[in-house]
């Protein structure tokens, strides 16, 4: 059975599970999204691109960007990067706070919001013109010039960025802010309004699972080890406090973000992007986490 | 470069490293090692062995002994298992008690101690004679009839061990421990005390490598998906609150104990132990995360 | 208006709110109580009485017994006893034993559990008989000599104590309790069990109210200052999380018990004992709790 | 012996301890005082004043103002402040996020600082001139025309103020601010700017001792009740993490300020101010501790 049966089979067995996520209801640009749209897109290395249903529809990568922005902020800094920013799972949402404030602001990991606060600080200090060189770099990482940040997201986030502003605001009473925190937040909420489709995002992960080069141009991004430290981040950290429970189940590195979007990586062979905006109760995509298990499960690509 | 040239030249770059951790002293029988022990073996699924060092020397096993028994907790409970321990990392080790209470006595993953007297109450009740068949089980596992619980090692135990005696009361409070305490904490200290050397170490886990088969007898212990299901747990949980830098970077699932071993796997490949008593400040065998690093940089056999 | 007006006036005041509490259901012995006993006493420190209702009723005292074995704890080791438990309220209980856990097995003041199993463990090390101390001192402070141990309701409690057994072994890996747990949750489920009536109660505190001195025979048990000390602690620490609440309604520093009484005291005044066995959501009761606030209000006696 | 004498001789015997504080050292202004200072106030109820030291000497009240803010909001809101605002002691500091976190932005009391941000909030909402009437109100209470900001302070807190920023947002995100956060941070680093000596600070908190009038010029500022709420919260929360050892030790409603002022109330009696900048590892005037246990010890006016 090839990629192609395997994706419609899955949304044979799972579209009875709509309705059982809820969207995301804290700004209207997310709360307003038919809660029926359902796409997924496959990019292997060797050059084959699979897809089904909405996969070339753009939405909201929200905390997908943070793969983007740990991979610049990598680059600048290297292994330096983790004097600012753990590498260990957070345990529990309830803890993020006490465990900032126990480990003198230091983020447990780069994909908690804490964490991305970080990144987005770095960036705008390790980088000259950091929103249009964010923009140039997922679009080359994704062939498409026709990527932008959406400024309206951009701007109800702000609104609603009172939690990002006090976690901005404490890191910083512990020095581990360096820029203006307006700065930060106002880059951290553009990142997170990047419009992709999973078309998009399946090709611009797959440098991840080519241990570092883009395929097609065999430009390198990152290392070997580089590259499978930032996979190894994804399987511990990707999916906020459901990551164990999807290694278990998926066995895939991947990271997801509040717009519905999860994209996952079998190193050496591909990457893939499930899109459906209703959340399970730790905000991940209802229907990505089952169709992710459900490929590893038909396809037995699982790194386990 | 084969492994037994790779495990040689590991020793020659790490052997100055001895030093920098510390032996576990909370009980004499760990205390009064010779902290300069070190060995390391491998097996491979197509039935090759490497050793090196003190590889045939037996240790205290301690918590390595948890894949032990959650391999035949599940077993027997299959997917319920998971209404009684969690799959997701614990966060730092401070707030495993607050963890706990907060959510209701279901400790997070069966490696923490909770979760282990967790699957400790399980093989309680569902195996009639528990220590004889845990002990039948682990020689099996190894081929070695040979292996026997250290009753001094538990005698010691038993007398530190207030703070499991905590946990497990403080579980039996919420109803998630059936059994009488000392009943579970017997079984427990029993457990860890197992004396095992690398090679049987190596051996025993080469079941998870081989997807739930003993490589030789052809007999099948998990199904597939079981048994990647516990390589995940190990790689997310196998090295208490290190394990996401171990992931990070050695990119195998493993689990650690207290007396200074280290078990690893390749799926599909190999499983590897390491031994040298001195641990870093996580309570990880401290030369063998440098062992396990090395190893996977130079074979490029990481999973990810 | 005069003290006996005083509390029928307020009987009939409250009697509406009966139904609002709720009975503690943890063991048969408290679950099966009457909700509609209702008693009032008061000893003036001149040689008055007065009571109102089920004053002469026995009840469980439940952790009003901690003020008793906080002042045999302090009279033997005097200023030494801060060293085992401190002196400041606790927060809510959900943090209870991440605290205790943050230091180092030192609990906050001795009104919570852990704190009351310290005092049990140096009542255990200082006296030589302490059931038999313990109730000879309650039968002199009360002169009553019919008050003992309610071995029904002890025994419950036991088999109910695996929480209180939790936190004593894990004060103990800590080393801050030195006796046998099982010898220590035995002589605390026995002081908590102490059947006494209001008027016993009323009679028992007016010692602290006394400035350390029992009236009518001029015994003295504390200095001054331990005795005010004694009731510094019960107004910041005695009624559990609402000992602020308390504080700020009633004036008067106080303990309560899960059995339905509190004891409060006006210095050089009185002593005053409420029972009425529904408890609202923070264990005080209910009754109880609007008794003593009506009764600082009515009198203008409070403290403050 | 008189009052006069009393402060007299606590400085004797006290003044070897001159050296054991520290200076808070987060601002200039703070960090560059004279550790040597040292003054005392008391103003009794029936007009008498008596003073020792550097008593006229103005210094930076900080966090005593949170008493001035607490009966301004109070005064207006009434019994509804209490849906804003907790009554009961905080545990320690390392808590205090994780508990805003657990009971949804709602502070445990009126002197933490995230207590004392919706203080200002309120006052911010509630006035029509927050700055002018918050100094209107203090010199009316203190009889002191010449009480101002010290702006140069004020701007030094706010350069440093990111936690304070950190705790605005957070509650902002539950909803329990309602301005502007810079306005409600602008206020707060004002009021905790003022200027005031111990004669001044006395005087200004009779109105508490008084039961809610201003002695003097008989102006009721609050009813006898909310004068006695307001000292009980003092004395369960007025000394940060040492509240409870403060009440233990010198028996009076208190609040402290990191200048190293410290007001204390005998109710019915006198109001007393003691400044010595040095600090304990709480925050509070490790001298200012000392005189007022050493007070209440020499005159036996302890309410306890």
């Amino acid at each position: 059975m090839n990629y192609q049966e395997i994706i419609s089979k899955i949304y044979d067995e799972i579209k009875c599970d709509f309705g059982k996520g809820k969207l995301a209801d804290y700004i209207p640009a997310l709360a307003n999204i038919n809660c029926k749209k359902y796409g997924v897109a496959i990019s292997t290395i060797s050059g084959a691109k699979f897809n089904f249903g909405d996969a070339e529809e753009k939405f909201s990568i929200q905390s997908i960007s943070k793969v983007f922005t740990l991979t610049m902020a990598f680059c600048r800094l290297k292994e330096n990067i983790w004097q600012r920013v753990g590498k260990e799972p957070s345990g529990n949402p309830f803890n993020s706070l006490v465990q900032l404030e126990y480990e003198n602001g230091k983020p447990r990991n780069p994909f908690i919001n804490a964490g991305a606060l970080v990144l987005a600080d770095i960036v705008l200090s390790e980088y000259e013109h950091p929103q249009d060189q964010l923009l140039s770099f997922v679009r080359e990482l994704s062939g498409n010039e026709d990527i932008n940040f959406d400024l309206k997201v951009a701007a109800s986030e702000k609104e609603k960025g009172f939690r990002n502003a006090a976690l901005g605001n404490f890191m910083k009473s512990f020095g581990n802010i360096t820029n203006n925190i307006d700065a930060v937040l106002d880059f951290y909420f553009h990142q997170c309004s990047i419009s992709m489709s999973c078309m998009d995002l399946a090709r611009s992960f797959l440098f991840l699972a080519n241990h570092g080069i883009i395929p097609g141009n065999d430009k390198r991004i990152l290392t070997i080890s580089e590259s499978k430290r930032i996979s190894s981040l994804m399987l511990t950290c990707g999916l906020y406090d459901e990551s164990g429970d999807f290694a278990f189940r998926a066995g895939m590195p991947g990271k997801s973000g509040v717009g519905g979007g999860i994209v996952a990586i079998i190193p050496k062979e591909l990457a893939i992007c499930v899109w459906s905006p209703e959340l399970d109760k730790y905000g991940n995509s209802y229907l990505g986490v089952e169709t992710l298990e459900r490929f590893t499960t038909m396809t037995g690509v699982s790194i386990f």
